[in-house]
């Protein structure tokens, strides 16, 4: 809302916006990311506007995340050679992710509502430059399925597990493999799942060691978390 | 929102739908049901496809659970035979129940604004082949109505009770009757009621013994719990 | 604390006990139990003497639930035929159970430290007049357990699941059998399982219908309602 | 623990106690009270003494509340002509109530293990001034027992009702009668009552109109606002 | 939505909706009250047409509770002689309010944000027969506000207070006045005021006895509850 | 929406509205503001219309919080030299701050999307009289990002840091500077921030002393606090 | 328990204890304090030993907080000339406090039980070399007593207030001075106060402007960040 | 509690104990560790005994996890070999780690108080067979003792960070490194850390991707995890 103001503006110093981590990559080996969420897309889209004048060629990818499609439209605007996932609301640039390297990433999502997170999880470690690969709708009221991808995930040198409801797919995978397995809560369910608290209680508690949890909802924290293990 | 990608797309391993439990109604007696929540009217759509290509004359009745409208529209076009209740927010394919068999499932309401949730319950029941009934408005506040419905509860093989706010009933009823009573705890209420944690609560602190309880609002589980209690 | 009070006594209306429900048998089928938490053994010893009083040859068992041992020395005081079991902390009068009719109660404990509420839950069952079977140490981080007593697990007309920490056993079992799952979350586990709270929520959103919920720790409450289940 | 401190110590604005609210029943028309919890009974012993040489021939009682036996003992040295009341862990000076005045005060207590509690309310509403009665073991699980005290309960003028668990049994009476009903949860139950929680969300989500709840064992706010509420 | 279903329609015993508690003014001395919230504005038009047809000449206000406009509209269309407050969400039937008996009502609102909730309050009490009065914006920020309203506070035979954020309102007047407090906490205020949680916690932990607490935001109640304490 | 009420009006003293604290620059030095949330445009705008003719040359500025474009638009028509900042949704009026007096204060975002609260503080402590200077995308995850920025910080006589996530940049900023830290937690965040629980938990668990903590997203409070420590 | 160990034992990179902060009080102007709480007496009494060793002539007071009699003892051995309080479980070395400098701090206690939070405030400011002063018992349900302490109270240059129960001390104070209040809830009261959390956020949303909130019980935030207000 | 029962004992079936998962080593590659807490120190000792039966010449490590002095005692008697560390509550069998492959661990302690859950991760990853290192005291609120250790941080394949209070130290450490974080909560700290839930919601909500949650106290699952990262 622009208001008609009887003069008096806020000074320079009331006015400051953002200070990208242009260290990043160099600290960590990983580039930064933007957080989509709670900035308007003309923040986005100014962010966007700096990240592509300070790299002509850049070297490595950034993502947006928690993109809706206002935040998409206004950044492949300033940088139309990025890609837009909308089932992840991720946004990667440039588009084209780089050659793999390190081991397999396998994402398992315990069913189709939990596709956004798991492909966002997927995404990311794909971006960050690992291989991967997804298996869907496996959730522990029907065992055989998730059985009968154990020879996928005894291959991986990382598991990300995106379930919501009951939450139990990440302990009973981690039971039957060897790789660290990355849980990853979500807010699919009925009212005592309590947006993603339920699934998040019973990974914490997993009864098979070998899993560690990140954010409800957050498949950028668990397909970052997958890249890191299993960068070599 | 269909994005102007400039050339890469997702290769197939990150795009992958769902793998339905064909398996079910054989391992289990009952069959499988889809959890519409979550999915998009077009994911519901080819999941209904898929099980139309796969039974010509299905046996057993599918349901889709917590559909609205728009999922409601989508399973209609592929199953034309299916029945909607939009007070339930329930599908079944095919619309026509199967014969009664077993004991009779009661279902309680304790007002009227937990009949979405009591008829959930009860059309899922009925979809798995039981013979119901149902009560409403007989809320602790007043016993003299659920007094006055004894004789239709002590018939009964199992009991459903649909609850918010003080989420009392169940137990009232339990402390009458020798079937067993499954508590469903609904989001009605003020803000104390916490979208149905303090019916929640209430249930499973029931003093009188015979009571168990299923997640919040959560109809379909309670109506298939009792249809396995009454199945003989 | 006996204290030198000078002169004033309460007077009659202020020191009341108790007023036993010897109408739930007749009621219910069941009779009715003593919870003795919260009661000195005092008062649970005056309880005791009632029943004795009662019935010189009672027709069902009497349970006293939550005794600690000076709760069971003072029943057993009163009543010498009694039977304590300082697992379940269970006293049942008299000691014998009735001979069992009805369907078969499998009782599955996750771990070892599930034990106690397993065998309240098995001994209840029991003294109700059910046959019951026991199996232990079968949580999901090793699949293979569970699975290995299928044949058991299939053969029973209801089943009692108690588990601790990720609580995801009963969902497991729930979708492998077709009886109904009555689950139990005990309050064993590390600082997130909140005394019991991470697999009551597991259990509330088990993915698998057929399973339903008692109070954490509540192995009776469990008992009876598969008693109630197995009852034909 | 005396510490053989070297020299230094605090000066007196470090070291104050209590500032007696002497005007309390002036302005309000009930005494103070004092809670004993958190204070060592060296503290509550010259708060006593600080009373007797008050008043030589007090009007009004004054009660010590959460008095454990040290708290007692410790008052009785200071003012013999005390009552102490060790279920309700309640101390009154002077012993004897006054003549009762205003209506007549019912307490229920669902359990026998509430009595705590409902002893605390009632004697707390006696040594205000009221005329009161005491029904025990009145839970919802065998509404006939509740419903043999109607007589009673509805010639009173407000209901202190006290229970654990489910706490229906306020709402339940509440429903059957027309003076006010003060709801007391106890910390009586298993796990999921959460030391008083459950019971305290039941009352406050109460169905019936007329019910009013106060802090989780709090026998002395119930018995004090009853007593308020019955004065004419 | 209405679906083209192919023939299969629910039977009869699928389809009920409500049981007036006509006994209820017999019973209690105050009429039923219809909580609209959950029920669509069809259900609650039936409901008023049922009580229309029942009573020529009501005796007593009927009370329509969370009505929304749409639920007014209808309301209004079926009994035209009904008054709707907006601001309270409230219908009452006939519009005009009983002669006052019994003691004076006196409603505090700590802000004006708070206004709904007190009006609720209000009105409930006056169409139950009470004569009530109304202070508003005597938070506890500013004492000499509430310390202005004494007398008026002093001659009320109950008192309802609305607060949301800290809640500490109902505590400060109860401490200055000898009549029963009734607190209402409301969903005012800023993160961590959890929709009411915040306030609702400091009123059941009020330092001065004389307070007890109903549901957030539940005028009705709080007037409910008032009503009776004042009824001589 | 207007009803066509059959006559019966409610009498005055059902419609009161606010009570101004005039009183409070001469009691605490710092004027009233007005909440705005909860109450309509309309109430505020009769709230600025009075406040505009109490003072024809007001000597301080009255803030308006929590006002979103309809309160400001309705304030902006009463008192058209407001300003209205859009980001912190605060009205200030008269627009133009006082000169400053005291020390300095410096705000501190450890994201961009965390700017609307840490403007509404900026602001606050602007038109309080203080001067302010801002610092932005400071949080934990790039240290150097915030250790850049310490000789502004250490010339600082309060510090106000918002941040939500993990909420940890006031306890690493509080452990290097010597001003106390003044804390509000953002609603920003996946889903296991709960609304700001999160980061609100983790800074009143600082390690470091010197940090104090108000409520979420309450960027007015905290620039009130920091104005009062440094006044002088 | 010393074990019969085999044979292997540890290596030294298993087995550290603590690393100093020396550079605090050069970095913040405060020096550091050691936490008891969760350290054996003889890990305390090691790092006792070592602050011993460093400093012969320290010039700031080292503060031991959350200490035990057993923790106090195993410091006065390694460092006789401290000065331990039973009442704060604050140990203070050396036992003289620095004269003071800066404002005055004004600590309020709600409650004589909030005594043990409000002297370890106290003496941890008058230990950082603050002059201060104490009010005890002065709780909103006697308004009086705290108006009768006005004058202290606004001579301070910061305030204190440990209040538990309702916590509503700190707002009401707020309302009546022109300092910043610094509030400590702590786990005095009923079991709705959750061992303090109710308090905690009654202060959170205190309707006042100008408090801010530290950790329960947390004595010794609160004086630190008062002394840092009161500085000058 | 040995009872003088009349004649009835519970048949075999009432009396299960434990099913060892041998088949885990094989399956997962790390073998089986025994949870002590809610067993009696009689059965961990029959549970040890049979592992000593099974194994004459183990090939690798058995942990006792979350063993007391009583645990201790029952295994060492079984199993003399056995070490045990008593500040870890951590028994192995046998005492002697194996070589170790893989890549560095490194685990840091934020406190002193930290110690036991940080020394049960390092003990479990040595006898996983990684080599590992330990940093002390290396909280936040200090930032340069942990820059002082960059250099180690930096040479980990994996780093667990410990820490209680605020939590903050896992995602300050990710933001510096390019190894994967597995943090655990502690349960040290004041009243609202509320026995580690703070500081497990700061971990979920780290700003810096890279960090992943075991549960609170869970030493053995961030050893375990960290060595399946580190494996090669």
């Amino acid at each position: 809302m622009s208001t008609p103001d009887p003069g008096w503006q806020p000074p320079p110093q009331l006015r400051r916006l953002a200070e990208l981590d242009t260290d990043r990559a160099a600290r960590r080996g990983y580039p930064e990311a933007v957080y989509c969420a709670g900035k308007t897309p003309d923040q986005v889209a100014r962010i966007a506007q700096a990240l592509g004048q300070r790299a002509e060629n850049p070297q490595a990818t950034t993502l947006f995340t928690r993109a809706d499609p206002d935040h998409a439209k206004a950044v492949l605007t300033a940088l139309p050679d990025a890609h837009y996932d909308d089932t992840a609301r991720l946004l990667a640039w440039p588009a084209e992710p780089p050659a793999p390297t390190g081991g397999l990433i396998v994402v398992a999502a315990a069913g189709t509502s939990d596709l956004p997170v798991a492909t966002e999880a997927q995404l990311t470690a794909t971006y960050l430059g690992r291989s991967t690969d997804l298996v869907v709708d496996v959730g522990v009221a029907g065992l055989h399925r998730v059985l009968g991808h154990l020879d996928l995930l005894r291959s991986a040198r990382a598991i990300v597990v995106a379930a919501g409801m009951d939450g139990a797919l990440p302990g009973v995978i981690a039971g039957l493999v060897s790789a660290p397995v990355i849980a990853v809560p979500t807010s699919v369910g009925y009212g005592a799942a309590f947006e993603g608290l339920a699934p998040l209680l019973t990974m914490l508690n997993a009864c098979a060691p070998g899993v560690a949890v990140v954010n409800i909802d957050n498949g950028y924290g668990a397909g970052h978390m997958a890249a890191q293990i299993a960068a070599n």
